[in-house]
């Protein structure tokens, strides 16, 4: 008995699918087949990015009826490796040019690598990084 | 310029990281080196789950002071796809017998699948899922 280490989805309760997948249409992302405005997905490797309306979202994740987080942060980030310093800093520029918020820009951090932070129209958090020590991908 | 099509991080602020990786060592995962109680990740296909402090992570992430959701429900869930309804079953009582908490037990859904969802120590919410159209993983 066990729990595979793996995740295969990861999905974002939207308030509007419809414009936030415009959003990431815009910087680029391709959709699966069959998405629509009530659900879209994205296959990144082995993991896919889905979209859906976070009340129905709710109804299957917290159906205590616990209140959907009003924050403008919701304390997870999702990053995005890529190879070299520049790649960060180009990202970051098509990420804003497509409509996203800058939340920090580009530069060296503490730990060794240099990103950027930007959020997605509904506030999701995005970190384009390169870290020296991961810097191929599927 | 473009953002690529990618996410190879997830970052879950953490309460405490020393607990939640214990939660997640007990149901079964490795971590990668390097890892300690400040900092620690598992790698699943081409995608790592990462645990850091979440006061930190705000600071990166969130600089502006927003505040952390405090919700039990930040709006995400984590999915993890099998490859039969057993494994769904399976997964989800391993889970729980390593101390997480229930909150959909399995059962078909109206979308075609199959599927429980669980939520680690700190709320992080995770779908075990069968769906007949992703049935293999890397």
């Amino acid at each position: 008995m066990s729990v595979p280490q793996r995740a295969t989805v990861v999905t974002l309760g939207a308030r509007s699918v419809a414009s936030l997948r415009a959003f990431y249409r815009k910087i680029g992302w391709h959709e699966n087949d069959g998405s629509d405005d009530t659900y879209t997905s994205f296959t990144m490797g082995s993991m896919r990015l889905a979209l859906y309306p976070i009340g129905l979202l709710r109804q299957e994740a917290a159906p205590e009826g616990e209140a959907v987080a009003p924050g403008p942060w919701n304390g997870v980030t999702l990053g995005i490796n890529v190879a070299t310093r520049d790649e960060v800093d180009d990202a970051f520029a098509a990420a804003l040019a497509a409509g996203a918020t800058a939340i920090q820009s580009p530069g060296e951090r503490e730990w060794g690598g240099y990103s950027g932070y930007f959020a997605d129209p509904e506030g999701h958090i995005w970190e384009a990084t390169w870290a020296p020590w991961f810097t191929t991908f599927e």
